[in-house]
């Protein structure tokens, strides 16, 4: 059994939370000075650990290992979304870092905006396996504020650099720990997650064109009303997808914004963030298709034509039955009937390494099943029995006693 | 038949169009410093006319005739809504500046923030009636930014001042001149409409609480989405309200903001402003009482709660017979078989005045409709058409010759 110092861990936590503090959480958005203040911190910590750390041309913070392999790559992000919650992302960072300070031979990466402040999505852990170019480099820009990703890049400090390329025959596989976002581990009683897969997000953009013009002056008869087509668009959705969604598909509209959205004026345009979520690419492929016909039976019946954008489409990922077989093992060993097998609901960076290693993920409780809100949290407790069992699992993994 | 410089009408209209030029129109927010310059263009041009100008504790622009009564009072507002156009409320004031300029006993008004960027709406029509208390004053902020109204007065330079009374025993009437900001004098091919009555506007806010989560984590049965709710309840207006509106009856969803609003986040509230208008008492509240029907019956169904905040609720308001048959009149002698009687299905500062004197309309077409937009136009020969019939109808009614 592997030994971890379990309250250095918890104090590396609470130090980073100290960086871009919001109320009891983080605001640390991509490439902003809090969340470069935080990658800044990491590289310290790394070379505390004896890791050899460097930053690259799009962000990624990596810590290599100096020892003789095999190697594992193990790791997560370390901005947040806005004012949201201190372990997203975090957490798998520093326990990634405390693999390797407990001795394992483990290489850290904190891979740049997983959460996808910038167009194009997971920037970072696309960037490390080459499926990011220069091209679409050139083209994301900030998706709150328009900022192109190449100036963002520049203000940080980060221009010129090379971008690193994860060398697959260095790593027999990638280990990330993570919050469960989710309410299913709290409701069951349970202390640990080992990750079956993970969803694929399907993200559009819903961009419906009105005319704009005064809400009294202008008839109901005459008026092309695209917040009304959005909200009658929308309720076909909520009414639809049931039928053709999957046991743990889900779907979201996280943003509605009508322009120029006063009281008096009719919006000229809509701007809508439809996504939706599935392990099952049949049943992304399902939801795609009913996706389409909505939209081109809005377009029949209304006066404001509405255009679907594809913003990005990520494919699930299956996580490794070794890694799997070794995490369980672990798991059973030190919180014996306090884990489960269950799936992601959220994409992860994992989903793209899985491209080129084989991957796993634990999961440990979050309190109110709370996420991307400042006032997401784990018990200590929790934290700590994650930590130890993603070691322990580690080091079967790596010995092949699973 | 009076004589009118409609050369100079239309010069001073486009020179105030500079002040605050956004594209082809303005941008000129109430106690903005566009804002205030076109009130102090307006006091200058006002002592150009001989007329003693002032401005008073809310931004009201005052221009007082020196001469021999009976008297009539003119004007509209000069500040707009963002980005908007050109001639919304500023026709009306240049238009009253010209009524002095051509000699009529008139005192010339712009009323304040008729556009409501500020909580309360119309506070300056408002103020001038006696309408407006300290607390409300107290109270009201600015519905984009938040700026308390004390805090815009004082930076405006307008804190202290006293606010002004209308003396009703002073004036015979009041008169606005306004663009239809609809399409029914362009459709019939008509150049001015005489109006019969101005709507009320009945504003509301839902605002509606739910839970923030991460949109992957949250299964479909556990969330409360808040945007969710919001899409169902306008659905339900969208498809109730026609059953209890009357022939002409509008109603808008302005703005529907969502919190966060990011891609991957549940909202955890929406913050919708909806509004409805009729010139009928009784049609307005048969529509309220819908809306209660409708927010009710979701807070029965829904996991999220929605509160119905009243915003605001105005008095429909009728145009005085007199100064009617003096605009049919004018409008017949000068621009034979190309008018029209109609009501307004905007708000406008006549409906406050309406409660202290005889007021009147006078609208000209707008092109294609389009008014609370930078494209808003009128042709050049229409609003002078419309400027020498308020003129000959101004004269009409002081001479009592209808």
């Amino acid at each position: 059994m592997i030994n971890i110092d379990t309250d250095r861990f918890l104090q590396d936590l609470h130090e980073l939370r100290r960086i871009g503090t919001f109320r009891t959480g983080v605001h640390r958005p991509t490439y902003s000075p809090q969340d470069m203040e935080s990658r800044r911190w990491l590289m310290r910590k790394m070379q505390e650990a004896g890791l050899e750390a460097s930053i690259d041309g799009i962000g990624n913070v990596f810590g290599r290992h100096a020892g003789e392999g095999p190697h594992l790559l193990a790791g997560s992000h370390i901005e947040t979304q806005n004012e949201a919650g201190w372990l997203d992302g975090a957490l798998g960072v520093v326990a990634a870092l405390h693999l390797a300070r407990a001795g394992l031979p483990v290489d850290v990466c904190a891979f740049a905006d997983e959460e996808g402040h910038f167009e194009g999505g997971f920037i970072g852990s696309r960037s490390i396996i080459g499926d990011l170019s220069e091209e679409e480099m050139d083209r994301s820009r900030n998706r709150y504020d328009g900022t192109p990703l190449r100036d963002a890049l520049r203000d940080a400090g980060l221009a010129g650099l090379p971008r690193m390329r994860i060398d697959p025959a260095r790593y027999k596989g990638f280990f990330e720990m993570h919050i469960e976002q989710g309410t299913q581990l709290e409701s069951a009683g349970l202390q640990v997650g080992v990750v079956t897969g993970i969803v694929a997000i399907w993200q559009w953009q819903l961009r419906i064109t009105g005319q704009q013009d005064h809400a009294g002056g202008t008839t109901m008869a005459e008026r092309r009303d695209a917040g009304l087509t959005a909200v009658r668009l929308l309720a076909a959705i909520d009414a639809e997808f049931p039928r053709v969604c999957g046991e743990r598909s889900t779907w979201t509209t996280g943003r509605i914004a009508l322009d120029p959205g006063a009281a008096s004026i009719i919006p000229g345009t809509a701007d809508v963030l439809f996504q939706f979520r599935d392990v099952s690419m049949a049943r992304l492929e399902a939801m795609e298709a009913a996706l389409r016909r909505l939209v081109q039976e809005s377009n029949r019946r209304e006066r404001c034509h509405t255009e679907l954008v594809e913003v990005h489409k990520a494919t699930p990922a299956l996580c490794d039955p070794g890694t799997m077989r070794a995490l369980r093992g672990a798991a059973e060993a030190l919180a014996p009937g306090k884990w489960q097998d269950m799936p992601s609901g959220a994409g992860h960076d994992a989903q793209n390494i899985a491209r080129v290693l084989p991957v796993s993920m634990l999961f440990v409780p979050s309190i109110g099943g709370i996420s991307h809100h400042w006032a997401e949290n784990t018990s200590d407790e929790d934290l700590a029995m994650g930590m130890r069992v993603l070691a322990e699992g580690a080091r079967r993994y790596l010995s092949g006693s699973n």
